[in-house]
């Protein structure tokens, strides 16, 4: 029973999510998983929260980008999963497409102008206003690892309280955050994404938002045994954050724009490591209208082909 | 200027309800009239309350109908808009239907045990049980001119508020009901069915639920002017009662099993009349599974045929 | 100090409303006496209740009447001081007119089936439902006499208390009712009338809406005393009513259709009189659309000439 | 299609309720199913609500039964699934038990000194009452077709959605019960035994307590058609009544003592008809001690022998 | 795809605002933008909170300007589209203007005192005290990129839930502040205030108050990339920030006072862009009266001369 180091073994099935969700849950997840975007279970979901978290300079390389509406016909019409965004933008812009596009109401955000060595979220809307405007899930962003990781557990625990409440599904990003987990090897390390998938299913998340782990063995060395000395691949290590975060479901998050096979290739892997689905955005909405429908064919395409799990 | 007796003039055109809805009623609307059911912009609803209106006598005809499951998997594999239910059905039997057949909560509902002449029926269950539920919709049976009305009026008041506080489109039951009624030409004149359309758009309605006015010269002679001398056809009669609920989308209950004719008949007279669509439920389920798929493919051919309104 | 029977003096000058009205209160009555409409301190109110109050019949003299729309426009563009009409509707037409007409939210209503010896109008919204429209004002009716005043009172008590506590202007449709009136003159006698002046003012209304007193010695031979032998001119009557009000402003309503003449004269005698304008409904709105142009010219031009009173 | 008067056709195999319950629900259910009483998923519970009900005289056949520590001693000793009884004896004699006998705490109760024409049962504890107690369940008594249905089922309404929000199983004992009940048969018949198992699932019963219906072809003329010319056995009568009730489980209750014969064979008709159980209060602890247990064994033989059902 | 450094391109027209906020926002907003000051959908703000923000010193340049009816009589007297201050100075001075210039009550302030580099303005109103007091929108001001952001998003999130209850329309002061956003280039750069008007949509305002961006390539260098190596006009920066606000409207507020050919180019620069109107105060008020009115007059010739969007 001893860990041999550098090896972990991966259970080869998933236990299934949606059976033991209530009801409301159930019935609001259903539509992500199968009514809107690739369905059979898959998620495609696109974020436009870029423009509070790093300001409006993310929509220069596309300037069309910079009205939302723009996003939110992109979610429509190339077919998404939900659009994923805070409440000033979905009440202003959700309206011309309510019932065309599922909602995933993010509720929290923070400008990065402040350092992030403490990093916290803070909340601006409720899960009453996701309910409001007919959304089917929220998102909240846990700094994982955060000096001020107390006052986020609070106030992540009301918010899944009001989830349970509502019947609405939870969608964590679960981001390894702060100057202790810089320390620690960093917030792209497999301690730290791994530790942070399960943070974010132990605090109650229906859906987990990962970033890809970065292997790096220089920096690892800074992380905790066995982490220190671990020698996975970098298949392995996804397969490992998705263990972790238990029969929560797993998406995969892009950031910033990479080339389009290495997306493609990350999105294989986290299907292929018993995900469910990715949220890119940049790397999608940085594209002109039809450049961008191309990539989403291909990464619809590849989430057909390489799922694996009953979610 | 005077009212030239037995001739109503109907406007040509009605208002677009959807236009004016908050985001959140708009969104879950949209999945009855456009994502579930025969789409179009029509509404095509199951309602299986019987057994608590009526009680299980209505099953007898069909033994399987008295099996709930048996008019959830009739809605969800016949397509339907949506199943109506009261809060017992619906937390046994929708966890198995999550997200494959939108539900309408009915929220209040009585026994026919005593009798109706000073008919109310009491709210059971919440417009939040609705939300946790994962509902779209909730249904409210208002019994218009019982000697009741004021607590129903405070009832459906608070309901409605919840609606609007949740996005939570509202259904309501419009049925003319007790003894100042039955001494007016009784619940099924027009005088009562009109009366009935109205009251139902001004405390609130998004879709308002009647039944098919029935002309019978002799009992509307009790009804008041000019209602007691009018000579319309049955068509320009359910026609009169749309256009009294106004901007409100309007179904058509069916009431005890009819002949098929009867009811395609039925189903063609409201939708011209700038109806949106019906709610049958013996009519449907008090068959054996087969001759129900059967009719309720004739009410959609019919329904996409006859479509008159852009809701 | 005596009182000469049959002889009621009137105090010459009445003190004004807005000087001690909240600001809130203030802002919002100074649209509908200065903004909107005649302006100059009157007030031409457009209710649409009666779909509710009487069914839809009361539409049938002209069919565009029916839909809703038609008064909104009509308020619109005539130049009404605001509309005043229910939720329902409200929720449904107002947001086409908002901002352009002032919107006086009806609280309570009831349908005219039961028989109106125990009136009592429940309400179906709140003075919050009214706020957050952008509505200007709230309506009542109190049905000044009934055997249910007492709920009626307690009822009125918590929207008056919400009015203070929103700075909304409450407006009291104050009506003699039931069956215990019946038998003391009947609801159109001065004693009646009057007697709900008072009642409207001391239950806090800021404009309270009358019928025209009906004098009818026959009749107020019922009424306590001194009302059973008192012996006053029309003119004198309602000027008794409006000085009950004290600094409450008083509109006079319409009832059903009756002549050019009679309309503007009643106009007249409630401006000399020292009311603030009148709430006419169906003697407006059963006109086709240039005749009710027309007359609605005459009103205006009526309440300017004869108005004496600073608001 | 036609009913075939006096055959009613029943369908094989019940739906199990376990698997859709809450977590909290199915926790605590289990524990009556399972872990206590005669266990494989049947129900043995014991009533102690007749000294409310109908007063001390019921303990005087066996005055040891007065004590209620006899009942809670007998419950714990002989193996009971669970206790029934009100807050006062719950929380006067529970103390001495917790833990060694589940508590079902009733809510509501009356006493049967007021005639039963317009029954109702009103609330005296609530369902927090029962979580801080440590209750495993909560009793409510719903008289099906009284007069004050209205309230009732309101009253009911709060009490379900606090059993919902606590996780807590929720126990409806369904009685026909009122003046309008009487005229149709009566409360023991069919017709009436049958609707009261419909509306208890209806309002959200885990459990439905019924009487056995007692056929009686005089007084079922009385009863809606096709009641009043059913002819079936008392075994298919009992069969009818639990499909009425769906996914919620049934116990049979016993009422006044019968002979041992009697009481077994109706044992055996209820398990046979896919009831999960029996709710014996007078039958049992009427008994003096030793008598007592015997009984109680001879009740577990025949619920172990007789059971059908996967709960 | 990739960015050009120095050009950001313009999309050329807006999304309008007013089709898309609920009724009460609507009515409320349509008095500012049509009813009062210059009408044809601007804006035209006059705001008097610099006492309580710098202190009285500002009042030094034109004495009358201290006593706050000034600025009062100055907004109705001029024709502004509103009049924006503090609770006190709305309680104490709108009284005697309430219903002749419409109040934007500003809900939070601080004083200059304490230095700005942890900058947070707390809340010492309510969104309800506006309603009460009659007022038509609400102001905040947000410090973007403070250290204190946590608390700021928190507190504004309450406020722009009780603007959406009660259809109050939310303005935002959009102004970067704090010790981050100095070491980022500074207050007044294109950066910071570009990053402004995007958080203030996306956490929900109806309109925006933005300053003017100053160019000032030196400081700029600390900006994070690409703004860094901009290389923009004026006209070029400021269109920017409009879009960046994307549908929320935002004016143009002015700071101390400048020369009038400045604040007249200002002005066309802001409506050009396709803002929809000006905030100037102490460019206003620290005039004496007939040169306040005459500025006065040639800004709102300028903004009707310039404007472009349709709000």
């Amino acid at each position: 029973m001893a860990l041999e180091v550098g090896k972990i073994e991966v259970s080869s099935e998933q236990r299934s999510l949606m059976p033991i969700l209530s009801p409301g849950k159930r019935a609001r997840l259903h539509r992500l998983l199968y009514e809107f975007g690739p369905g059979h279970g898959t998620l495609l979901l696109l974020p436009i929260d870029q423009g509070i978290e790093h300001g409006p300079r993310d929509f220069f390389p596309n300037p069309a980008s910079k009205d939302p509406d723009y996003q939110f016909r992109l979610a429509a019409e190339a077919g998404y999963s939900a659009l994923a965004c805070g409440y000033g933008m979905a009440s202003k812009y959700f309206p011309d497409y309510a019932g065309r596009i599922p909602l995933l109401l993010k509720l929290n955000s923070k400008t990065d102008i402040p350092p992030a060595d403490e990093a916290l979220s803070p909340c601006n809307a409720s899960v009453e206003d996701a309910v409001r405007l007919g959304a089917d899930a929220v998102g909240y962003t846990l700094y994982v690892g955060s000096p001020k990781q107390e006052e986020d557990f609070v106030q992540l625990g009301h918010v899944r309280e009001d989830c349970d409440r509502f019947g609405m599904p939870l969608v964590i990003w679960a981001y390894p955050r702060g100057r202790e987990i810089e320390k620690k090897g960093g917030r792209d390390s497999l301690f730290a994404i791994d530790y942070a998938a399960r943070v974010a299913m132990e605090m109650g998340a229906d859906v987990v938002k990962l970033n890809m782990p970065k292997l790096n063995a220089d920096k690892d060395r800074d992380a905790p045994a066995p982490y220190n000395e671990m020698d996975v691949s970098l298949s392995e290590a996804i397969r490992h954050c998705v263990e972790s975060a238990g029969r929560s479901l797993v998406v995969l998050s892009g950031g910033s724009k990479v080339d389009d096979d290495k997306l493609l290739e990350q999105t294989r892997l986290i299907m292929e490591a018993g995900g469910s689905g990715v949220i890119f955005g940049r790397n999608v909405w940085q594209r002109e209208w039809g450049q961008a429908l191309s990539i989403i064919e291909q990464i619809k395409e590849t989430l057909a082909k390489s799922r694996r799990r009953t979610p």
